[in-house]
């Protein structure tokens, strides 16, 4: 396995089954994360963000993870109460075992239908 | 470069040049596609779907792309009128030089919001 995607795939495994400590353990104390809405800086606010998600998961299945020596690419579908099937992927740059920037794509629309049908 | 990625990167390089006719040479007869709407079947129903995002495309970049023999992930970023920075990512499942299952997610939220603006 590549350099890179040992620290994207060990961040997944523990923030996807619900261990932020663990998962931040994997990030730089200067990522930059940039997320559907907006960029995030620092592992306070990506654990933020990423916490009440985790918390909200019923399952989740990395579909498929590639790097090399920098760069990793995760592909994963989740499940949760909200969103049946919400799939997503992140690209990372990792440097000397922590991620330094986290890019992730995901569909917030039915994220937003859901809460406004839930009122 | 992996079998998979050869056809994936062939595939993306030709559509996001407006070429969609070398795109869909790329594609299985029985492509099987799951966009955030939902599923497509057919390179019709793809090529119907990707076509007018080519179009409006000002300009693309291919971040990241990695593969095996089967399997193929494109992480990228779209700039158009309608969203100067949308990101993508696409998996792509390769069959003798045919892109067989391809899965793309990316935000729909700030076309929905651009396109609600514009009337």
């Amino acid at each position: 396995m590549s350099k890179a995607l040992d620290t994207s795939v060990a961040y997944f495994a523990a923030w996807s089954g619900g261990d932020l400590d663990a998962a931040m353990a994997h990030v730089s104390p200067d990522v930059v994360v940039v997320a559907p809405a907006g960029r995030l800086h620092g592992p306070d606010q990506l654990r933020a963000f990423m916490e009440p998600f985790a918390r909200m998961l019923l399952s989740s299945a990395l579909l498929s993870a590639f790097g090399d020596d920098d760069t990793a690419l995760l592909y994963y579908d989740t499940s949760t109460a909200l969103v049946a099937s919400a799939p997503a992927a992140e690209r990372h740059t990792v440097v000397d075992g922590l991620i330094t920037e986290l890019q992730m794509v995901f569909d917030r629309l039915p994220f937003e239908q859901a809460r406004a049908a839930a009122g």
